[in-house]
């Protein structure tokens, strides 16, 4: 008998759409890999009464029920009382996790008010789940063999704390059956091209096979079933064989190994460093790459060159090649790509320039229109890129493609 | 008496997380203007039984119910049998959709199966919506005095219908009242002391007032009623006014002004530039900055120094301070921001440094200790923070601290 969860989003903000509930989607995508079923979700507004009716009808058909929000110290904070209720329990004060919350705040250096106490009440009977990104616990709740567990809403706290205890908790619970998936990352080859080459196995059933278009690569989920993850794996190793097998060198990792991780990777084994000269990315490069743990053994720094002159003041982009071929041009990117080579002392350097809109650039050069260079010991390339995104995706996009363009010299598949 | 409505989003790749429910999004949006209440929301996955049950539940408490997705022509698509069973009526085929439909597929060459006719099907007493962008109409299904609205999930055919037949039909409807909401943007004061601050206010009940807490800041939401936009911003106004008074400086901006263009704005006013000199942040403080168009005006570059002899090179912090205090200290803070403003030619300059973890610096600096310094005409500042968060949230906390210090000194507000 599989275990069923159900999700209940509790915040105004939801409702009149100031965001989008991307927590509900991270758990989503969490549940199936579980081997948890997954059938409802419900969202409802700051308001007591209606947490509370939305709680009973979750508790009355799944197992387990998730609240995301509502965890924080301000009065439309309800989820706890809306707990309490819907399971027929009181509220208690937890003395430790106020005395936590103190420190906290004097470590910050934030004013310390009592409104702060409510972070630390609990219905009677629940568990504390820590939060080491901020103020609000989250919190496990027993109830006659079901259990709701309370998750705060902002991002960077829900996020960990599902990865964390909240997964080991509900792999403890659901030990028959796992849905075992494991994924793997592709990057220089579209998402159709993709299943034109894995079609037999895309139309397969054990494993599934599933594409997901990514900015600038595509990821491919495997799922099988099995008593454990063991037998899973012995159904997903001789697919993963043969995708790598059919895709090559597009296939740069597995799991949560992102494309900046690989090239880091491969760099610090050959001892070879890495900087970046970046325009239209302002900084965006570098501090992608540096989102990895442990990047400085491999990255140095970065000179953004966002106003042009300090292209040639920083990077020695001659005046005259600004002069005439403008700052978004392949001569442009390449000159900053062996500038920051040589400036950061680096053995590989990547460029981008671009203009990334809302409007044409000065000397006509259209929105869109990106370069990317990268200087390294055996020559330097450019490519150029014409992207039709808004500016923020088009900022994101340079990102991946010079990432792309780096290990696809890392792999010798640049010429 | 006020309209209410209530949104049953239809489709397993909500729950799975495959995709975001933008499209509750929009219409959430547009319930609070047209003055209809909204404090529900349902997803179900391609179930015929829960969507059947999810209707009942909707029909029970809301006046509109709209229905997104599962209007296509496969058998997963079980909207219209949903509807049809929750208002117990029966299906009825419509010879003229089809024929359009038909009509369709021939135009674009496409071949016809016999399951295209399930999108001419519908509820008997239904009237169709027009769908110019696809193949499945909307339906709208009267019900006692209620309405079932079924709209199709593919956002290119379900905004269109959204913003137009839709929202009329609605405003036909409901021609009473509007709500109309402002938000206002508050930095350098946590959530809690703002409320205390706004007590009389939040507890009030026109203008509604709800505080959001973000990233180092907090968004607070004003509300109100009224016949028309008009008339709720003369309830809004003198609020806004009152709460401007009593908060002063920490009110940054409204709508969607971020920090980073407020600072900007005011920069490009005083005609000074602003550089970044960056170590914990990678080039993750310049992209930010640069996301807002048009920061080119003030922002000119940065120098990411993530490896330490470039911080002596590129921004000439003494090798002795580095080697007395460590690159993770008030003083190595204060000299980065200090050469940047002279290295980059700028008027002012932000600095970042500090260990975002996993592991405490070879220094022994622990992880979270994080410094920020700014450098200015009128001298230059350091503050330390000791986050607990994430690598990635102390990072992005790092970034939103360093613009808080940059705004506060332009406000006048750094001592």
């Amino acid at each position: 008998m599989r275990i069923s969860a159900e999700i209940v989003s509790i915040g105004t903000e939801l409702l009149m759409g100031q965001i989008v509930d991307t927590n509900a989607q991270h758990l989503g995508q969490l549940l199936p890999e579980l081997g948890i079923e997954h059938y409802h979700r419900q969202t409802v507004g700051d308001n007591l009464e209606r947490a509370t009716q939305a709680l009973r009808l979750a508790l009355g058909r799944s197992d387990v029920v998730f609240t995301i929000g509502g965890l924080g110290p301000t009065e439309d904070d309800l989820t706890r009382d809306a707990v309490a209720r819907a399971l027929g329990v009181e509220l208690e004060f937890i003395p430790e996790v106020a005395e936590k919350l103190r420190k906290l705040f004097a470590l910050r250096n934030l004013a310390w008010t009592d409104a702060q106490n409510r972070q630390a009440m609990r219905p009677v009977g629940a568990t504390v789940i820590e939060n080491p990104n901020g103020s609000a616990p989250g919190l496990l709740c027993p109830s006659g063999g079901k259990w709701v567990i309370c998750l705060p809403g902002p991002r960077g706290e829900f996020v960990p704390m599902v990865n964390g205890p909240v997964r080991e908790f509900l792999a403890s619970l659901n030990s028959e059956t796992v849905i075992h998936s494991r994924v793997l990352r592709i990057c220089g080859m579209g998402e159709s091209l993709v299943e034109e080459r894995l079609r037999d196995i895309i139309h397969g059933s054990s494993p599934t096979a599933a594409t997901y278009a990514k900015s600038a690569e595509v990821h491919l989920r495997l799922t099988a079933m099995g008593a454990n993850v063991a037998e899973a794996d012995l159904v997903l190793d001789p697919v993963e064989l043969e995708i790598r097998r059919r895709l090559g060198w597009h296939v740069y990792g597995s799991g949560e190994t992102s494309l900046e991780e690989a090239c880091l990777t491969e760099l610090e084994a050959r001892g070879q460093t890495l900087g970046t000269a970046e325009s239209i990315t302002g900084g965006g490069l570098g501090a992608q790459i540096t989102v990895v743990a442990g990047s400085g053994a491999a990255f140095l720094g970065a000179l953004v060159t966002y106003w042009t002159p300090l292209k040639t003041q920083l990077l020695g982009v001659p005046k005259e090649l600004l002069a005439t071929h403008g700052q978004v041009s392949a001569e442009c990117a390449q000159a900053m790509a062996i500038g920051a080579k040589s400036r950061l002392g680096v053995d590989v350097a990547l460029s981008t320039t671009g203009n990334a809109g809302p409007t044409p650039d000065t000397d006509g050069k259209p929105v869109g229109l990106v370069y990317v260079g990268l200087a390294t010991p055996d020559g330097a390339w450019v490519e150029e890129f014409k992207f039709r995104s808004e500016r923020a995706e088009t900022r994101l996009r340079t990102q991946r493609v010079a990432l792309t363009m780096l290990y696809r010299w890392l792999r010798g598949q640049l010429s």
